[in-house]
């Protein structure tokens, strides 16, 4: 039955055609007026131009790398290959994805003004998030699959990282630079636009509006997309590694060795299959209401793959604990979901919501120790899932437990990247004027792409987690290392450098929102200045301008944190050792996943005490409080979309180097 | 030769008696008027409620451990006993600091009237500042020497290690009750005087100013000086257990094994006798400059320290390497102060003072920043000392470096305790209306103080760091550990609970200190209602019910976050194990090393920036970039005073209770 792994590719390849039909329905579907056809235009092109710049940028990289590992004695050419595979793949998503939210968005606005609500939905979630959801998972099981079956047998697990590090070195630059990209344009258009010039959000007259736009889709779409991609290759990659090393006669458990190799990609397929049944199920669900149907797509999908997924480990004859590891992470998973989303939108917003009432200091320290209050109950889940795991199955449930949250990624991404073109919509609607009707359906796609965006975080961090931590127990096992002992003070240094480096990251990213975002500002405020007619409406934005202040202060800003973490790990595995690099593994992934929920969390949770103030409470819209509050989502706009999702995939990539570079260092 | 170390508890009584001898010296000073004796006392009096509430709450949990450790079976009366005499010297050197320091402040005071700047600066730093420098050096000579004289031989560890645990537990509740309370104080102060009422700091209509001032003692003498004595005590106490276990032969060192068990406190005793010369040298430095005095007292005790130490250890006959890694500790030491200086008063207080034009939330991003990025260094510093001091002597040269940069504590802790005995005789300058001329010194004395206290912080982190993994490295031979092996998930699962403490503990506390001070605002707030003629001077403020509520918010609130980090190593050691207990310790030190200078430096650079625009930069006072700094210096309060520096004490805490509990989990 293990043989059935050799067919992952043309899964993939079915699947993807899967989605390219989709792609071509929505493509014949209204995109209203002309006036929103050009906007369209304008944040499809802001969009693409983004996307050609960073990625020949990037090309520049990957050709470096390329040739550093083809020419390194004891990789070689077929590693170099696997890496630049890994790379096109994660282009090809972000492509993929950024092609069909761009095209969704003023189709979605089209069907709220023709159809109604679930019109508009039908359309953002298949168009839009599916597109993206069923692509990510296809080019992964494409990707995976090729190199599985070319190389089944000596060397695959090296050909395999090599794979897993091209998908990870674009998904950070993707990550940091996407999210550089979104927050210097709307902070930039928000603190011109709405505070300065006194104008509504979404305003055509603005010149920001456009980058704004682009920036939803540059950051939650593209760069969301290639993080959840090297999560699901990674982790099963990982649960390869591990599986291809382990000892069955010392653990004692039954089965053939290629059966528990085979089992990570056998898992990712079944988990693909499902998740095609739960996209569709949209369909069904969608009589009972959006909310309805986005949250019991995913659970559709979730339960029927522990189901199949069960009778699959029983038919492989493998040790049944293997499914215990799956069915924990899965369980993990989703209670981190829940806890994100209780942090971002229960009882801790309104405390800060209450806070706020004296003033911006109060507000802030309470966003801030919320923040770090809620990293306990995530990252404790993580620990028990751990325990459960590997009391299961060993290192390899704890591989197979990231596995198991990330195998539904079809369902579990389309409701993620739905949220950013109901956003999208929305912005459509109010520059073209489709009136405040249309504003309502999108509104209410948009604040339930919020919720859905605050669970899909916490899996994200979650998996990344387990992912990292399979990543680092595959390490040990590639590179012969008996232990590594926190004993020997070699290690210590490794953990202490790896804990420094999300820190760094965090504080880089921090400081370059803030440094493009001021050029913005300038920006739209000389075009204020000097553009006559532009607040009567007769004098036109030059939007293009400010797309391309976003993008080159983005892609600028993304080298410095990219590069600290690509050349980290070689140099501490070169220099103090691998025993000290293991060290350093666990240091970053400790930290890293602690900076991510603090961060994320926080963010989220200033973001919807502003929203939640907005509703009425405290004093409403331009009270005192709702000034402080405005204050604290500045402050958390950074936190939760650029540095905190950047963490997720550095502690995944500092791993999958490591992996990659594990022959040299033995 | 390393019997004398026999003599280490005469040298402390010696010691105790300089000190107070210096403490009769002080009273026999002219206290000036009648008023500034009244606030003094008001100052002492509140003071010394506070210490004697703390520690009537503190014996109850004494002695409940006190009975659990005499009853556990491999502990035992003599662990039990220990413990009692750490928690009783910790004790007594608080009740010294503030004793000193509220009868140095108003003396301060009054020779800055009557005799100008360098008898103000004799006063504050001889009075206030060296009785608590050499109390605290002199009671940890006392106590461990009795312990070491005592026990000498066998099971000497295990008695060693409860000295060190009361110490910590002490110092856990006393810098957490302190800071909590200090901020409680100032943030209520502050936010109804300054702010509502429009009244000067420090004015003596302001109901809350006497708390304020009794703040200063309790957070920053108390606390500071128990923070400091059970660093200095813990790493003397980590480096002789290393040496009682490790195998000479092995190592291929020279000496006997008795040598290497005497010289941390040998070392100790060195360090002491240089510091008294340090703090006479003051006498001789005075003459060039209050800054220079203090600056060469500590660099006088260093370097002769450093000659003595070679000394000593050449004529022990043990490894010279060992005087390599001292050296190297009080190097690393040195340039961790001068980096954390120069983050709380260099470029990147100018670069938040410039932020803050564009408003609160880009100072406040700009700061969380610059903190975030500060971790980089120090702990780089800290990671090449581990590298040196191992290289050079093993697991035992890194618990030597922490005793090098603390040898010399009585020089060092006499110029830190001296910053806020100068702060508070502004206080009472103010209030007592000395006038213009006399404030003047006082500022001039407090602003050195700051500087001199940001160095002081800095060697508090990189010692707190370096001991708490002299500890992780005696916990794991005394526990008979080969290794603590970071492959497996047990050991992972308590390196990820281990770092979610810190986070926990630091929103613990940042919270507690919001709903301590919300209390004090109502109360003050309620005092400027109901008291007929406070503002006018004709009504008397109720300060004493303002101490009150500081004394129980603080005591109250800092149950919780003490109890925790007793509790957890207890928890992680006996559920999950001695292996996981290491990864626990391991992951608690990396993050609580992380947050301390994240947090102490951030907060440093928002108060200086504060300072910097209220010089004239920017705008100054009263601007729009002063109101965000303002903002921005309310934020850091409770991260440089109260969970920054908890943080320091809760890395060697745990430590020290796994080092106790060892024999119970092999």
């Amino acid at each position: 039955m293990e043989q059935w792994a050799n067919g992952a590719a043309i899964l993939g390849i079915i699947g993807f055609i899967i989605a390219f039909a989709m792609y071509l329905s929505l493509k014949k579907k209204d995109a209203g007026t002309e006036a929103m056809q050009e906007l369209a235009h304008q944040i499809h092109e802001g969009a693409m131009v983004f996307l050609k710049r960073e990625y020949s940028i990037l090309s520049v990289f990957i050709i470096v790398v390329f040739l550093l590992l083809w020419l390194a004695p004891g990789l070689g050419l077929y590693t170099a290959i696997a890496y630049l595979g890994g790379a096109l793949c994660s282009i090809v998503a972000g492509f993929t994805g950024m092609n069909s939210a761009t095209m969704a968005n003023v189709r979605t606005s089209q069907a709220a003004k023709e159809h109604g609500l679930e019109a508009a939905l039908n359309i953002s979630y298949f168009g839009g998030g599916a597109v993206m959801g069923i692509a990510v998972a296809s080019l992964g099981l494409i990707g995976l699959g090729v190199f599985y079956w070319w190389f089944n047998g000596a060397g695959m697990l090296q050909y395999l990282s090599g794979f897993g590090m091209g998908a990870s070195s674009v998904a950070l630059f993707a990550r940091v630079g996407g999210g550089i990209y979104t927050k210097t344009a709307d902070v930039g258009a928000d603190l011109v636009g709405k505070v300065e010039a006194g104008i509504p959000e979404d305003d055509p007259r603005n010149p920001g509006v456009i980058a704004d736009n682009v920036g939803d889709n540059v950051g939650d779409i593209a760069g969301m997309g290639a993080d959840i991609f090297e999560s699901y290759v990674n982790s099963i990659i990982a649960s390869i590694a591990i599986a291809a090393t382990m000892s069955l006669s010392t653990l004692g458990w039954q089965g053939a060795q290629q059966s528990y190799i085979a089992l990570p990609l056998l898992l990712a397929m079944v988990g693909f299959i499902c998740s095609l049944v739960g996209v569709w199920s949209v369909k069904v669900w969608g009589k009972m209401g959006p909310a309805e149907a986005l949250r019991y797509s995913t659970i559709t999908a979730a339960i029927l793959f522990l189901i199949v997924s069960y009778v699959l480990v029983r038919s492989l004859g493998v040790q049944m604990g293997v499914f215990w590891a799956v069915f924990w992470g899965m369980i993990a998973g989703t209670l981190i979901g829940l806890v994100t989303e209780w942090y971002c939108s229960g009882k801790p917003i309104r405390v800060i919501a209450e806070a706020s009432q004296t003033g911006p200091a109060t507000n802030i320290i309470t966003g801030l120790a919320i923040g770090l209050e809620s990293t306990a109950i995530p990252l404790f889940i993580i620990v028990v899932a751990i325990g459960f795991a590997s009391y299961f199955a060993g290192l390899y449930g704890i591989g197979l437990s990231a596995v198991g949250m990330l195998a539904t990624v079809g369902a579990t991404m389309s409701v993620d990247a739905y949220g950013p073109v109901a956003d999208n919509a929305g912005g459509i609607s109010e520059m073209s004027g489709l009136g405040p009707e249309v504003r309502k359906i999108t509104d209410e796609l948009d604040s339930l792409g919020n919720t859905t965006a605050a669970i899909g975080k916490g899996f994200a961090i979650g998996s990344a987690a387990l992912t990292a931590l399979a990543l680092f127990s595959a390490f040990g096992q590639a590179v012969g290392l008996q232990f590594i002992d926190l004993t020997k003070p070699m290690v210590v240094m490794g953990l202490f450098i790896g804990g420094i480096i999300p820190f760094m990251v965090a504080a880089m990213t921090m400081t370059s929102v803030g440094k493009a975002a001021y050029k913005m500002v300038e920006e739209i405020r000389r075009q204020f200045r000097e553009i006559p007619g532009i607040m009567e409406g007769t004098g036109k934005p030059d939007s293009a301008k400010c797309v391309d202040i976003a993008t080159k202060g983005a892609l600028f800003e993304m080298l410095k944190p990219g590069l600290l973490a690509v050349v980290a790990p070689v140099a501490c595995g070169f220099i103090l050792g691998a025993e000290a690099l293991g060290g350093m593994l666990a240091g970053a992934t400790l930290t890293g996943a602690l900076m991510a929920l603090f961060m994320a969390n926080a963010g989220g949770a200033w973001d919807n005490a502003k929203k939640f103030i907005e509703e009425g409470h405290y004093g409403g819209k331009h009270s005192d409080a709702h000034k402080a509050a405005v204050v604290g989502d500045t402050v958390g706009d950074p936190f939760k979309d650029t540095s905190g999702p950047s963490m997720n995939i550095l502690i995944k990539l500092m791993s999958v180097i490591a992996l990659v570079i594990a022959p040299l260092l033995i």
